[in-house]
């Protein structure tokens, strides 16, 4: 791995830029994004020259896909002609299933890994990135097939993936998206809909709350722009997981006043207790 | 107001008495609880003495129950026959209709007005108790009737619930009730189906989690001692409550591909804004 191009260097795009360097890459890390990002790209120290995407894809033997999904899928459709024989092409897209398909669709030349790194914040773009953002977090790849993993280039990858101090998870794509669809598209359609539904109930009377509802609204402050892509690209999912949580929310209704419910809080102060393990 | 007693030397009672003491109450605060509370209460100066319940109630001209919701209706049952006539009782549990029934049922000699300040903290006891936990926060104060509040001893009452940093609202029970169904009761459901469900689900991929199922799924901590009591006496407007954020979460099952989808994040967005200024 000599040359690694960053597509889109925003909060991710700039963090892996920056870890890179903090773990000892020497090599020239390029970026792809809008004049204004690059230049606070550079200012920040997360990549050492913006280029347009041919000329990064075409000196790369790396190319880590950092945009928003949507642009991640757009990018695949035409990054095949641009890249020498063997790159390595990777992503970090909170879905994975159309992405892994689009990849197997567009790409003969580039080999594919598919990647997420669960980390992230409130805050987006380069200004916010962290040479630590990936410190202990875990990074799930999804190969198409196992053996990708055993290729130099993706032997070489995931070496810099520990480097930078994140935990490989190996998934596939699909039940990487089942995952994710409770344990973080799920929290936030939680947090909007118990948003939207105070709003409209009890809207003018927000003196009368306790802190817990502060606390379980935060998520609802996320940006629309982020979720656009990843409801689309995982709605199946998504649909299943609601359909289980209405299923746990009308059982808990239906046992207000049965044991039926203290079992259901034991399971769940279970599973908030290991969360902050 | 010459003579305080309070009824349940917990969080809320504790953090009251040292409240009252900070703000400048000088007259004697008593204490009723269990021994090993008593003793943690006067160690922690929110009491001076401790009493049995015929004792303290024969001494006080103000009345504060400050127990789980049940234990302050079986003693809303036996109060009346130990008070002096007009002496002021008030209660600080989180619903009010139960309490404001078994009140005019019960109560001939005493003078009742429910109250719910909205304060807490994760920990329980006296041991967490503090002087500045009403400051800043609502006071909900629930009479039967609006001249309740003209009369001496609960125009002193108010004014020592101003001292203390405490913003008095008042409310009939069962709109609070209402509201609180929405903003207090439906967070800690919707937490605590959050968390079962993941656990059902999800629960042996936890590494496949963002920060924000940790945050959305918090109160799923709280101990269900307290919630017994308060799903039990409040189950007509949790139910619906519960309804209406069911209805919201099919609503976004049903909109994952369309704007409708984004119309809701925004309402979302705005009232977890309102709620952090």
């Amino acid at each position: 791995m000599q040359t690694v191009a960053i597509v889109g260097v925003g909060l991710i795009g700039g963090s892996f830029g920056l870890a890179l360097k903090k773990a000892g890459f020497g090599g020239p890390i390029l970026g792809v994004s809008s004049p204004a990002t690059i230049e606070a790209a550079l200012r920040r120290g997360a990549i050492d020259q913006g280029l347009p995407l041919a000329d990064a894809a075409a000196r790369a033997d790396l190319i880590y896909l950092a945009q928003p999904i949507g642009r991640i899928l757009d990018t695949l459709r035409r990054l095949d002609d641009l890249v020498r024989p063997g790159t390595l092409i990777t992503d970090a897209g909170s879905t994975k299933s159309a992405i892994v398909a689009a990849a197997r669709l567009h790409l003969r030349r580039g080999l594919f890994l598919g990647g997420h790194p669960m980390a992230g914040k409130e805050k987006r773009g380069v200004a916010e990135a962290d040479a630590d953002l990936f410190r202990g977090r875990t990074y799930v790849l999804t190969p198409e097939l196992g053996q990708m993993l055993e290729t130099p280039c993706a032997v070489e990858f995931l070496a810099w993936i520990r480097r930078i101090g994140a935990v490989p998870v190996v998934l596939n794509a699909q039940e990487h998206d089942r995952i994710v669809s409770f344990t973080s598209h799920l929290p936030q359609l939680a947090a909007t809909a118990l948003a939207a539904t105070v709003a409209e109930h009890a809207g003018d009377s927000l003196s009368v709350a306790g802190p817990g509802l502060t606390d379980t609204t935060r998520l609802a402050l996320s940006s629309f722009d982020l979720w656009r892509d990843i409801l689309a690209t995982n709605s199946g999912p998504i649909e299943q997981a609601l359909a289980a949580y209405i299923t746990k929310l009308e059982h808990l209704r239906d046992n207000l006043r049965t044991r039926e419910i203290e079992g259901e809080f034991e399971i769940a102060a279970a599973l908030a207790a290991t969360l902050r393990k």
